[in-house]
Order: C-alpha cells, then sequence, then structure tokens
C-alpha cells in the first residue's frame, strides 16, 4: 500500500543562519505562527512562556541560545546563566546550553543536537510502526509529538512512521487535563499530518477500552528508572491498568537517553506538583470554591510489569509478554 | 466521638406554600443563590438551563411545576406538557409530572415526592456509613450530593452520614471533565459541610491508588441493570478498574428506584454522547482544533463485578467478595 499524502509540520525549533526560528506554541491549537528569534532575551522569555516546550526541543533551545550569543559576539557564559534560569528545572534544558558552551562551535554543536533529536525519533519510528497492524485504533496521552520534540516526535513518531509506511491507523486523543496537551497540540499535529483521530475527555478512554475499540496504547516518557519503572503525564498509568485489564498492549516510546540507570525505580523519582490553578480555573473562569485543596502531579508512575515493550532509537525492548 | 459542626445545605429544590424556592446551580461555585419560582414558564426556563439538574431533583421540580399551575389556577395539563419538553429525555422529571398529574392534590404529591427523596437518601446514608472506617479516605466522582438531589444526596449522603456520626474522613474529589460537577458542586457541597476534601484532575486517580492513599471509591448511578452493571457518569468505569488492580471497595450507592428490573445488563444501555463544544471549548476559550472529531458519552457501565456492593434505602447488598 503507498503511503498517504502528508504535510510536515515546521521544525519546532531550527538554526536559520544566524538566528532561531521557533513554533509558538502558545498560540496552537487556533494558528500555526513560526517566530524569529535573533536575541537571547527574546528566546528566554519565549521559553519562559512556554511557546516551546518538551524535554528535547528544549535542549535545542538552550544550545541555539548560547549559538545566538556567539554569532552577535555576546559573552556566551552570561547567555548560557539567562537561559538555564527560565526554566531551573528542565534537565534537557541545561544539558542543551553545557553541551554547546563546552564546544568549539556552538552554533554547529546547536545544529547537530537539533539533527540529533530528529534522527533519534525517526529511528524510534521506524522500530515502533511494526508494532501496529492495519486498522489499529491507537490511544495516546499528552503530547510526545513533534512539537514536544525537535521534530517527528516519539510516540506520535511511531503513530506517523507507520501512518507514512501506508497502515491506516486511528488514534484516540486523550484531552489530558489540566494543560490540556492532547486537545491543543497531539490534536493539532495528527490534522495537520492527514492522521485520522478522535480527541476525548481523558475519562471516557476506559469506555473505549471496555467496548474493544483500542488496539494499543503508545506513550512517551519523561523518565525511565533502571528498572522500568515509567514516569510520564499525569493520567498514564490508568491507562496502563485499563490496558492490562483488557489485554490490550502498552508501548513505551522514548529515546534512549531517557533511561536513567541512576533511578533505581519509580519510586526514586519525585512527582512535581503544579499550581492549584490549573485545575481551579478555565480560561479565567473560577470553576472550584475559593481556597479548595488541589492534588495536582504533574507526572505518574507506570510500573514496569504493565509495560509491553519500550521503543527507543536502538530498537524495541520487550517487557510483558 | 460526637458529631462536628456542619452547615445544612438548603434544599435544592422546595414547596413554599405557593411558590418554589431552588438553588440555581449555575451560580455554584461563586455563590449559593436561592431563587423563588412562580411561574410554569420560569420554573421550565431554569430547568432549560441546568439550574436545576439531577434526577431526584427534577423529579420534584416537575411535580412542583405542576403544583404552581394549580395554585395559580391554570391548567395542570398544559403545564405537563410544557416542563415534559424542556429535557425530554429526563426520565425523572416526567416520573414527577405524571404523579403529580395523576394525583387529586398535585401540591401535596408534590410535597411528598421531594420528602421521600430526603428520607430516601438519609437511609442510604444510615445503611452506607458503616462501610466508612475512621480515617478513611474516599474517592468520588461527579455528584450525587445533595443538590443532585432534593437534599442529602446517595454517595455524598454515605460520606455525609459518616461524618455526622462522628467518623474523621477525607474525600478525594474528581473534576469530572467535561462539565466539572466535581469541581463545582462535589467540592462546593463538602467545603459547605465542613467535610476535608482534596480536588484532582480524573487522571491523577490513579497516583492516589498507586501510593495506597484511596480507601474506598462510593459513587452513585443513574441506571443499575438486573445483573448490577451500573450505568454512571463517565470516568466511573475506570475508577473501577483502578479499584479492583489495587483491591480497595468500590460502593454504589443509588436509591431503589434506580434498579432497572427491565435492563438485562450493561450491553442494554443506551449511552447518550453529548455536543463535542463540552470537550473544545473551556469558558468561552477554543481548546482544541476547529472541526476535531469528539468521543464525549455522558456515561459509561461499571461491570458488576467490579462492585463490592450497592448501597440503597432498603440496605447494603454485597456483590464482589
Amino acid at each position: 500500500m503507498s503511503a498517504p499524502p502528508s504535510r510536515d509540520l515546521p521544525p519546532t525549533i531550527e538554526w536559520a543562519g544566524d538566528h532561531v526560528r521557533l513554533v509558538d506554541q502558545r498560540r496552537l491549537p487556533a494558528e500555526l505562527v513560526v517566530v524569529e528569534v535573533r536575541q537571547v532575551a527574546d528566546l528566554c522569555e519565549l521559553i519562559g512562556a512556554l511557546a516551546v516546550r518538551g524535554a528535547p526541543a528544549l535542549g535545542a533551545a538552550g544550545a541555539m541560545g548560547v549559538a545566538l550569543a556567539v554569532v552577535r559576539g555576546e559573552d556566551p557564559a552570561e547567555a548560557a546563566a539567562q537561559l538555564r534560569a527560565t526554566r531551573p528545572t528542565a534537565v534537557n534544558l541545561a544539558w542543551g546550553v553545557d553541551r554547546a558552551l563546552a564546544s568549539a562551535d556552538p552554533v554547529a554543536e546547536a545544529v547537530a543536537i537539533a539533527a540529533e533529536d530528529v534522527a533519534t525519533n525517526r529511528a524510534i519510528g521506524v522500530y515502533g510502526a511494526p508494532l501496529l497492524a492495519a486498522g489499529a485504533r491507537v490511544l495516546t496521552h499528552c503530547n510526545a509529538g513533534a512539537l514536544a520534540c525537535v521534530g517527528y516526535g516519539t510516540a506520535l513518531g511511531v503513530i506517523r512512521a507507520a501512518h507514512e509506511a501506508g497502515t491506516p491507523l486511528h488514534v484516540w486523543v486523550d484531552e489530558t487535563r489540566p494543560l490540556l496537551q492532547g486537545a491543543r497540540i497531539t490534536a493539532f499535529e495528527l490534522g495537520w499530518l492527514g492522521i485520522a483521530h478522535t480527541l476525548l475527555p481523558d475519562g471516557a478512554a476506559g469506555s473505549l477500552f471496555r467496548a474493544g475499540r483500542v488496539d494499543a496504547v503508545v506513550v512517551g516518557a519523561d523518565r525511565i528508572a533502571a528498572n522500568g519503572d515509567v514516569a510520564n503525564k499525569v493520567g498514564t498509568f490508568p491507562l496502563a491498568v485499563l490496558a492490562h485489564h483488557h489485554g490490550v498492549p502498552f508501548y513505551v516510546a522514548a529515546p534512549r537517553s531517557t533511561h536513567d540507570p541512576a533511578t533505581p525505580d519509580g519510586a526514586a523519582i519525585v512527582i512535581e506538583e503544579r499550581d492549584a490553578e490549573e485545575v481551579t480555573m478555565l480560561g479565567g473562569t473560577v470553576v472550584a470554591p475559593h481556597g479548595v485543596a488541589v492534588y495536582n502531579p504533574a507526572f505518574d508512575v507506570t510500573p514496569s510489569a504493565l509495560v509491553t515493550a519500550y521503543i527507543s532509537e536502538e530498537g524495541v525492548e520487550r517487557r510483558r509478554t
């Protein structure tokens, strides 16, 4: 079967000779806007405002920020400090900054980091695509797509690679409360790429499993512990339990760099709790009583026993049989 | 242990001599406003606008609408037709209308319907409260509280009865996307009653189970089939699977009138799908791509095998052991 037509997304972030171009994700899903960034301070502001987000994309952004300082004749060390301060807990941002700073040619290093990310994701897609059968109905959560990376995506990269290989698919998109990355970004990406999809409230996924309408779950990962436990966006673990209960495979697609041998298991992963307002406010409207206590963890942990296989740029590693 | 102080909520809807008083739930959680209704047309408008909702509350509203026509010397049959047309699929609304219309004294019948609902819920609370141990952390979904009924509540009635008996509790409140009845109404009720609680996105419940922080789940029901399968607000079934996976009891609190012997099992329950805009719009803001396909079922079905016990005004019926 020949591959269906598919528009490519512009790179989430790219080096354009002497400046940076990036997709302003605050404007999604209403419009796809690429902005040009020529000042380190402007890039810092965009990172802080979440115009660019996602661990791999932030790694490239950090490196490109140092590159910007170099081409403008500014002090790279000072730029590095400013960049790191925008998202102090974003490990990949600091990693990208440090890698460019340590290089004899920060511009070439930034370009290399971006290219490596896309190559890694394409390899994840190549290995993962055969796991999805023709006609598969695939559930995903949050956004592990091109817009979380420099390009192509991890979990969505697997789906996209299957689509580009001619495998007909339908993607179920969890909206992913509270920040709605599924509704805002994943649904946008799939629409842009021409991949059939349906958006749903997170709580409705159970009904799809029960009706036999989910053939596979594919999600990304923020960190994978040495024992295979997976930290990912909150709401991932309930999907793993539903998949297990219904005998549906549960795949985790993430680069090897996400595997953290220094973390023995999920219990060792500290889960960031986020602001109550993400839950109590919707688009400026108060939707919960004033002062209500809120539990709003950013991530949850899925134990390795519930993972069917891990897909990385090195291949597919099966756990559950 | 003595009962802690507890404010009672005003009745969701009540007959006040020659008119109706009801809580305008559109104003929650910002403010608790009781409106007086003297015209059948005004009551119809309030029902249509969801100022009053919840099956038992709508039953009383229907009967009180007929009573309004009677005290105003208007045609009860015409009022009945107008009332039924406001929410044509609300079975309890038509049931309340018909019961008042068939009575020799519609006013007395409306008052009786309201009193019966509160008495039923208090009995559910009496039977259910002993299932919750001191210190229990109880998860609930949607709103099966006083504001879904004429008063006291079903699932929240169980929690409230335990609280009033002096049992210390903490309630985990699922926000309940897409319409956020948990955030808007359940959190409001618990705050008003002085019962400790924490609001969470639906996807975060899994983390609480995994951390051993949920001792029981108590939910209401929209319909219970002859075999015990339970239709309730979408997102209930995933909680039942999580509870089963973690060995946590899962209780369904609902009056006997919710048990429907004419429906053999969950497969026979038709699930209403609701407007896409409930998912794609938040407080006037578009959060998903234009024209995206949406799966937005109002309810899901929990198989009886996942239900630990059913709590009704007649007692506790255990299924799972």
